[in-house]
């Protein structure tokens, strides 16, 4: 069902990092056809860039890469959760994990 | 930034729902600013529908209700992390998780 919805190259999924050593959700971030092509080949996870409307290997200017471990995607298909090793912050801003901010 | 984000109230933002005693990723689903209210006002998940333009809270006609332990939102606003206390299978299917299937 993954596959059937990414046959459109302009389907985006959404896909979860998790670090498979802590369990800690890192971030959110979208997949298309590419993306999941790349990183599936790789191994490295590799993203597409709404805002740049480019591929984005992670950790390519940080050298944090993510390493997959596990990939699963959910039961309507339109969502991948990668488990990775973490080769460094996953957050843009140094910290280990995007989700740093307490909902009030 | 997740609030201002939310002052629109047809805008949606991702949410990850996550065991808090297993680390299991269950789902992933969306919330509008209705939906965070209701859910910090009854600690009980609550979601936006996307396919039935409705509220739905969680285990509503399952009883599988997934009571909120800690809310953190990520570093773009755009998606938060739900750490639960899960009374039951989250996916309809009947699986603890969601994300069931694995990618080849």
């Amino acid at each position: 069902m993954l596959q059937e919805r990414l046959l459109d190259p302009d389907a985006l999924v959404a896909a979860i990092l998790q670090d498979d050593s802590t369990g800690s959700v890192l971030m959110l971030a979208w997949m298309n056809r590419a993306a999941l092509d790349a990183t599936l080949s790789t191994r490295r996870v590799t993203l597409w860039s709404r805002s740049r409307n480019e591929l984005w290997v992670k950790g390519e200017s940080s050298g944090n890469f993510q390493e997959v471990v596990s990939m699963r995607y959910d039961c309507d298909g339109d969502a991948i959760l990668i488990r990775v090793k973490s080769h460094g912050p996953a957050c843009h801003t140094g910290a280990t994990s995007c989700f740093h901010n307490e909902v009030e």
